[in-house]
């Protein structure tokens, strides 16, 4: 019994049932933190790191910064009561849980916020209850009760939003919030070799989902960085996109059709290539964030397991320079898997985390001869993967575009390393907290007129406004995720923690930075999604007239408004 | 002032003014049917056509079916009174015209069931009034009147929709309806040849845009068969596809961005590569088929001008042979412009229309020695288009798959009679007509599993249903529009008309194509759209929360129910 319920633990599994930490359990998560409790982020061997970093920040030394035990949170009392509790088990016939434990699992997301609430045991919104379903059923069972209990809904998938999506909020006049963990369904109903297309339950996991079709010789092709935690529901819900997304597509071009349980029942759309049916009521399920309801199953389009697969190195002279390499190489219509282009900033901290050897120390010294300047110099890691002459053509046309915009290769090794890691960088996020340090991402995508401009008013306007709080702060980007109109680009900022006005700090900045995103014709999200952080701008976004529509649309599948409250369209 | 009637009579501009035939003006375009008048298709470098023709459809000798002059047409008269006509003049401050030839040939689109109603003079629904803004202010101004007014709005572009798109359909307790001609919209407000854009109004027809965007260096990429005629308004509202979607997208990813003018307020939204900003609006507004409002604008993905371009002919022993060579072809990720593949039918039509040199028949004779039998042989036409690099790849990964599939090349003469004649084949439809033969397309798209299954099904059906009236019929077909997860097919079936049942007979043989579309995982349209003609089944299609969500849409931006009615959803 204990086993099984350590086993429900698993991040691949619903967790239920238990509030104490497990430390014999080599796959449990962090309620904390991001990822494996086992697991952190080494830096012993990257001995340029630490040194680097107090320069940058101006720290003369690093700080610590506690966080609670389990045992010291204290959540807000369960607002079902013992009668509710069992007439919802009773009805929906699937494992309902009001533990700890499982509360405080879904209390929040990983965003920058939640981790620091998380670490100090201030949780203000878990859910009264979990429930776990087996099936579209139970979901279905599940909406009913709460539309005559009036209690709130939030769908969780793999818990991993950096937007506050999974926090169930507290509406007025409702008798609770109970958070439907999806994570038990996730069958693989059908892999079709012939279309190319999979059917699967949305609880399913990357590795999980990966698994499964790589046996059978395919993959989806999506990979976020979340990817080791992260669920295909949430994916689906959140728009997000993969590394490899200029290839392959963000989710929602991956997604053929969908079902979806709301309030008022089923949806689903017609599994066809293309149609002009009318408007497409797909593209309004993708990206509804749980508010419209519960997204359960999706036919996705796959891909054979790539035959070749070539990820290597190329060193701009400057951001510009890679910008245009980028950009005439997507505009050529042959579309390599990655483009990931570092600016010089980024470029330094990847140099400071990587494990320098005296080969990469002679060679950055070449290469500064070469005029290859450490404050402009960018480096990019080019990826092509798939069909062999598909590969060879698009990396010529890649790699001729990089040179003809005086690219320096850097080889192989680069590719590799940055293969190797790629998941990895979210565990440092938890060192980094744990020295007091501030670190967020956010990102947009623009237009490739508007691409340069933006990145310079994007890195002024959140180093002033780290500054303006006292210390000194960094932001740096990179672009990814391309097309042939423009781009996406992704802003990590580091700074040291204002104690005392942390929260404040990070309001600041957001602020600062969404606000320039919106003056710089950014898009608000490109992948991470609305939630509830990026809701102050979603009018501004979408339009009066947008939002209008978006509302009239909840409205029609959420009369009551209990799906997810709070998040995407702020709910009356 | 005579001339200046005669000039915006031409296809390229709004139509007002003038009720007199005009012989004179080689551009002016038939009001009982397709293109120019001064245009025909010539037949007389065909001589197999015509006895081929009859043969199958066991006819004795060809009918003739006049058609009346527009002297003879009598339309309803007008329900506005003048003095309502003078306030809307007054107050949209834009050409408003209803006059009976402004009025007739705004009353129906390009159907066969509207070419048949033309030719007889039965004009049911026109316009009251046609109107001709100059901008998205003169459109807006116009649906305030209308809902005011209660008064219908019919949105039209280049009115060549096949599926009852444009008719205004009359509604109890409405005033009239009015028809808004786009055509005087067609202003290319921007291209940005850096991030490969191009902002254009809605007005402009297919040549216009071409034009406009050739002489800069580049091109949408969209050739409907409509192509001349047909305008950008009018592919957005219905969700178009060009002859090279494959490569190029439908229209609706051609559209980055776009604005509609909504009974309730203006919608654009935001002009961005992507997003997870929530449910994509964009998606809801293209497909609306005016139903939500006027599209007044759009930001589209251009291309440049492909530096080369190679069409070729393919000759393979069964259409399943052929169907793979595409699947297989597009599954690999390296995407030709084109791969049409006709089926055994539409290989000996196209042969019929082709004008046989001794050459083209010594190498039919020769290719049925190879086992190409004429009655399972099918054609295909390969193109590739772009970028060298590109299109070297593109050719060589198709062909190769092609060879594995049995496929003999024919040359590139096949190709280049494509290319020349493909905005042709509509004028062979009033050829047929003017002989009382009825000749109608329909298209679907699906799923690689189902396209064969449903390709015979398709015929079957069709051609069973043509026979239940007592006449022989034929239905053919090509795959084109090709997807990693299946195809669009396309279909033309031709048959004696059976005098004095015309339109029973059609309804007969829609009804028992679509019932067959539906019942094989086909779209209800992948490119024609719904209209009218398609919506006693677009509750299957979408599923009847599907259409639930689709009218709360409306509800909102269109709340008196003033746009298009009885199209797409049908209206209450």
């Amino acid at each position: 019994m204990e086993s099984d319920i350590r086993a429900r633990r698993d991040y691949q599994g619903g967790q239920v049932g238990s509030t104490s930490s497990s430390e014999a359990n080599p796959r449990a998560v962090k309620w904390w933190g991001w990822g494996l409790e086992s697991k952190t982020y080494p830096l012993d061997d990257k001995p340029q790191f630490w040194p680097y970093l107090l320069e940058t920040l101006k720290l003369a030394k690093l700080n610590e910064c506690s966080r609670v035990t389990i045992e010291e949170v204290r959540l807000p009392p369960c607002r079902l009561n013992d009668g509710t509790l069992a007439r919802l088990k009773r009805t929906v016939g699937a494992d309902v849980s009001s533990e700890k434990y499982d509360r405080l699992t879904h209390s929040l997301g990983k965003s920058y916020l939640d981790l620091l609430n998380l670490r100090r045991g201030l949780i203000r919104n878990p859910p009264d209850a979990v429930v776990y379903p087996e099936d579209e059923r139970d979901v279905a069972k599940l909406l009913s009760f709460a539309r005559a209990n009036r209690i709130s809904i939030v769908p969780f998938a793999g818990g991993s939003s950096v937007v506050g999506g999974v926090e169930p909020i507290k509406l007025r006049g409702r008798k609770g919030a109970v958070t439907v963990d999806l994570r038990r369904m996730k069958s693989v109903l059908d892999v079709d070799a012939f279309s190319l297309t999979a059917t699967v339950e949305v609880g399913i996991s990357g590795p999980e989902l990966e698994d499964e079709l790589n046996k059978r010789g395919f993959t989806l092709g999506h990979f976020p960085q979340s990817f080791q935690f992260s669920v295909l529901g949430g994916w689906i819900a959140t728009r997000s996109a993969g590394q490899v997304s200029t290839k392959y597509g963000k989710i929602e071009d991956m997604v053929e059709s969908l079902t979806l349980v709301s309030p008022t029942g089923k949806l689903g759309t017609k599994a066809v290539p293309a149609s002009a049916s009318g408007p497409q009521l797909k593209q309004v399920l993708i990206g509804s964030e749980g508010t419209l309801g519960v997204i359960t199953k999706a036919k996705l389009r796959i891909h054979r397991v790539p035959a070749v697969r070539r990820y290597e190195g190329l060193m701009f002279k400057s951001f510009r320079d890679g910008i245009n390499a980028i950009r005439e190489t997507i505009q050529s219509g042959l579309i390599p898997a990655m483009m990931r282009l570092s600016d010089p900033d980024e470029t330094t901290v990847s140099l400071m985390l990587s494990s320098q050897s005296a080969t990469t120390k002679l060679g950055l010294w070449m290469l500064e001869r070469l005029g290859y300047v450490p404050s402009r110099e960018c480096v990019m890691i080019l990826g092509v993967e798939g069909d062999p002459t598909a590969v060879k053509a698009e990396r010529q046309v890649a790699v001729r575009a990089c040179k003809r915009n005086g690219a320096f290769a850097i080889g192989k090794g680069v590719g590799a390393t940055w293969l190797n890691e790629r998941f990895e960088l979210p565990y440092l996020r938890d060192v980094l907290l744990d020295h007091c340090i501030l670190v967020d991402t956010l990102e947009t995508a623009t237009t490739w007129d508007k691409l340069e401009a933006l990145h310079g008013a994007m890195k002024k306007s959140i180093e002033e406004a780290i500054a303006e709080m006292g210390v000194a702060g960094l932001a740096f980007a990179h672009v990814s995720h391309a097309y042939p109109d423009g781009a996406s680009i992704y802003y990590t900022l580091v700074a040291p923690q204002v104690n005392g006005k942390e929260v404040q700090q990070w309001l600041r900045i957001k602020k600062a930075a969404t606000d320039c995103i919106m003056q710089n014709g950014g898009t608000l999200s490109h992948h991470h999604g609305i939630g509830k952080d990026h809701t102050p701008w979603i009018k501004q976004e979408l339009g009066e007239n947008g939002l209008a529509l978006l509302r009239a649309m909840k409205k029609q599948l959420d009369p009551e408004g209990i799906m997810n409250p709070g998040k995407l369209l702020v709910s009356s």
